[in-house]
């Protein structure tokens, strides 16, 4: 569908531009800074697609993933220090990405017959894939996993939309719903430090190996 | 075939636990933790599944492993100073776990048609492939690499029952000498200090790059 | 076709042997060298066949596969000393694995119906997973995405061969002017420090979070 394809995208530039920060950041050089821009775009999507079944993935077989995240990242490589002192406008784009992500991705596995519970898990691993393997590829701890409100906002739109679903709602509406409350809560978290609680246990980490 | 389902729901479990306990001392946030704990018990699993082609793989199609893997991280979560002490008893349940997924694994990619060489591969894969995603998201060297007897006790059951398919052996005595003799090997490495040697190069370790 | 099936095996040994000598260094014990040495060898290859739906991939379902790099793995973990010392030699074969793995790549991706442009990004994802999975599971980031025109060799090879094919040029020639290019580059990288600007965003770099 038209709508969800451009939303794709433009969270593909998106997610693309984070992993160039990044990439900056770890101070790799410029193909470097295209390979991990590529990698946070497209690697949820990709693991979404190789899990049920569609490939090759849409990232690997419509170039225009690679385009649009290789000019996200060589935005990013650029103009670093531009982006970089644009730190809340580059939360809200990814704020955006997010949801757009939550909505194109527990779509794509409802149209492949998936169930509407495995379906919302399916979107949120499309939304915090890319994040990941950014992390990973630059030697990080998955910021997704602990800071503030991510997966799980991204989880709560995805849910949303999959409910909708089993619902039969109609689907534009739903996707507006799943990603209103994807970006409130990712806003909360922003805005007002929402977050999850950690686990109790000083005793426990203190013994850690390491 | 049904004591074998119920095998791996049980490995799942105690594999989420283990990722949950890492999760904790990693200091992620509940969701986190959660999401730590589901791909320690599935990520063996999925990538055996993504190769042997059964997609959607079973850890998504099936909501059991996530419910399993949710519980599990749920009780990590809460109780990780209770489970901190209890050292030796989850040491015993992982190894369990590891046994179970040396035959689930090893079971699945014979019955898509796997060589038994390689599916003894996939099945060793499938006992340490969580545990290795678990330990990528947390930052560490994966410890199965370099711990002791953990893949080699995996390939000594997971090879056991490939042998024994490719001998026409009877299914359920063929899974329990496999089992065995991967619980035997890795209580041998707990309780006796059994392990493999390094390499003896002190001199090129000590030139490496930082 | 032959020649490359060979190649691949060689290209699969030579980086095998970069993987043990990485797990010796991160001092695994000698499965994990063994292991580390099997992701290095074919992680790459892996990625590319689940991408393209060619399961089970060539390195799961071709036992030659995980015996060369098995043996490389051995003689990485007995030898490491001696092949410590041939710095330069491992750089070189590296360098022809790289080559080998550039037109074996791009030339399965081209044969599975890709696009030119997407079949040279798998060849080049070929060329650099194996290294990337090496480099994370021994915990470092991975070298190929900032060190001397590694992932823009691959690249330059892999688009030679894709575009090649495109314009309908015999395979061998094609093959070779790639092959030949993607090696040129690499050589030109150890030899002369030929390289890729990094950002020169030195004031975002020095506001990092950690």
């Amino acid at each position: 569908m038209m709508p969800f394809y451009v939303m794709d995208l433009v969270a593909t530039f998106v997610f693309a531009l984070s992993g160039a920060m990044q990439g900056v950041k770890s101070r790799l050089d410029l193909f470097g800074v295209l390979v991990v821009s590529y990698a946070a775009a497209v690697a949820g999507g990709i693991i979404r697609d190789l899990m049920i079944g569609a490939v090759p993935p849409a990232a690997i077989s419509d170039w225009r993933y690679l385009t649009v995240a290789g000019a996200a990242g060589l935005v990013g490589f650029f103009a670093s220090d531009v982006i970089g002192k644009l730190k809340t406008p580059v939360l809200l784009f990814d704020a955006a990405g997010l949801c757009l992500f939550a909505v194109t991705g527990t779509q794509k596995a409802l149209a492949f017959g998936l169930d509407p519970v495995m379906a919302a898990i399916l979107g949120m691993i499309t939304c915090i894939g890319g994040g990941v393997m950014r992390d990973l590829l630059t030697g990080q701890i998955p910021s997704v996993l602990r800071s503030e409100l991510y997966a799980v906002a991204a989880l709560a739109g995805a849910g949303s939309i999959a409910l909708g679903a089993r619902l039969d709602a109609p689907v534009l509406p739903t996707a507006a719903f799943g990603a209103g409350l994807c970006l409130f809560l990712r806003l909360m978290s922003i805005y007002c430090g929402w977050r999850l609680p950690m686990a109790r246990s000083r005793k426990f980490r203190d013994e850690t190996e390491k």
